[in-house]
């Protein structure tokens, strides 16, 4: 039987989460996913201030309680003060993978060069990938782009379901051995 | 009223500090900012032997008591024993901004295969932002030119004093909602 | 008097070190520093399963005891629960080159986009210079000759032997008061 898949969207901030301030960065997060993924799947949809324990706590649940396979974050990553989301992944994870933040910061880069303000990370939690994502709309479309052809495979290293993708939108990448045959 | 912009400027070495070797980093340092920078401004010079403690005294001190919204190190960032610069950087800094030191490698790489051994590093204690530099002057330049864009951005965002450039020598990003208009 | 050059070479698998799987990667590697190594070196070769304090106490070893002034590891660097090959390699060194990891992924980046999973880091133990490598014997000569241009010059600073390549297969950068005429 196929696992599940569900997807953790967690939007950190503080004005977002007071309603003074629409939230735009998870529905661009899932409006992407929409478009990119070929597998029956289900977001989880949170929205969280600035605070780094709270945001521990959360992203947590949504690996350890909620089944979810892969959880983005969107804001936090900043130098500010309150910018506190990358502490909260570290806190959490098992395991980093520092490619992540090197390669959106590389992306972004492209587009403007304060890309090397943002301190993005990722990292493992038992199961679930924890990818934090910049907090501007247009960046998280970038950034998405740049890292999800990895990310299938990265799911099916930690015992996650089989992600499968729109190649016209993004290309999963599988070593052969890896592919499964329908 | 328009806040003081103080610079620190560390040449972090035994052999300068100890009279042995002429201070060539600083004074390339100092000269680029003066080159760059159009806002008023004041460097605080500072010359220290290679040792963590007193380079950690030193960095919490220019930050928190002689107000520098800008910290800038050559030296001290190779893999010798000696070297320890950025230990004592992430030991006084409040976040690290991994994108300065991965930025700096790359543009360092483009000159000599050996900028993978710079250890260089940058974070933010307090309202200040710390960078390490090279400690050969004409590596210097090559890294402020390339990072200094996003850096009066970041110090807004740490609420520091807002910070203009000569656009012809280095031309500071920021997003429109940032710009102070004249 | 010359000091030997030992270089050690560590096989990290559960598979391979239990029989059921061939060990290619130590064998590619030790290929390439034949090809690679103008000076006499010694190969202390070793295969190990991929558990934690097993994998640090056997770098501790071959840094310490066996005078190995250069160690790499092939295998463990990935996003499973059972690779910790970095995990035991940040344990044991007194400090990390983060540039290695970076311009390994970059370059492996060119072939897969699955580079981002790589853990792959690099760090110094007292006067050895320790390097995570893939474990696909294919993506090891990418890494190598990538990396390896700026091994020769980080071991002269951790006051180890001089070792020299044959430049048509590696070319070994040392800035020019770093380079021992014959």
């Amino acid at each position: 039987m196929q696992q599940e898949i569900r997807i953790g969207i967690v939007t950190v901030s503080d004005r977002a989460s007071r309603g003074e301030y629409e939230d735009l960065g998870g529905p661009a997060i899932r409006e992407w996913f929409e478009r990119a993924l070929a597998s029956p799947w289900q977001p989880v949809s949170r929205m969280i201030p600035d605070e780094q324990v709270e945001i521990e706590k959360l992203l947590a649940e949504l690996a350890d309680k909620d089944g979810c396979c892969l959880i983005v974050t969107t804001g936090g990553t900043g130098p500010a003060k309150r910018d506190v989301t990358p502490e909260a992944t570290a806190a959490v994870c098992d395991k980093l993978l520092d490619g992540f933040g090197e390669q959106m910061r590389a992306v972004s880069l492209q587009y403007v060069p304060t890309a090397i303000l943002s301190r993005q990370i990722a990292g493992i939690r038992g199961s679930a990938l924890i990818i934090n994502l910049p907090g501007k709309p247009s960046a998280i479309a970038e950034c998405l782009d740049a890292v999800f052809p990895a990310v299938p495979y990265c799911i099916d290293l930690i015992d996650g379901p089989y992600i499968e993708t729109h190649d016209e939108v993004v290309k999963a990448f599988r070593p052969k051995h890896a592919v499964k045959k329908q």
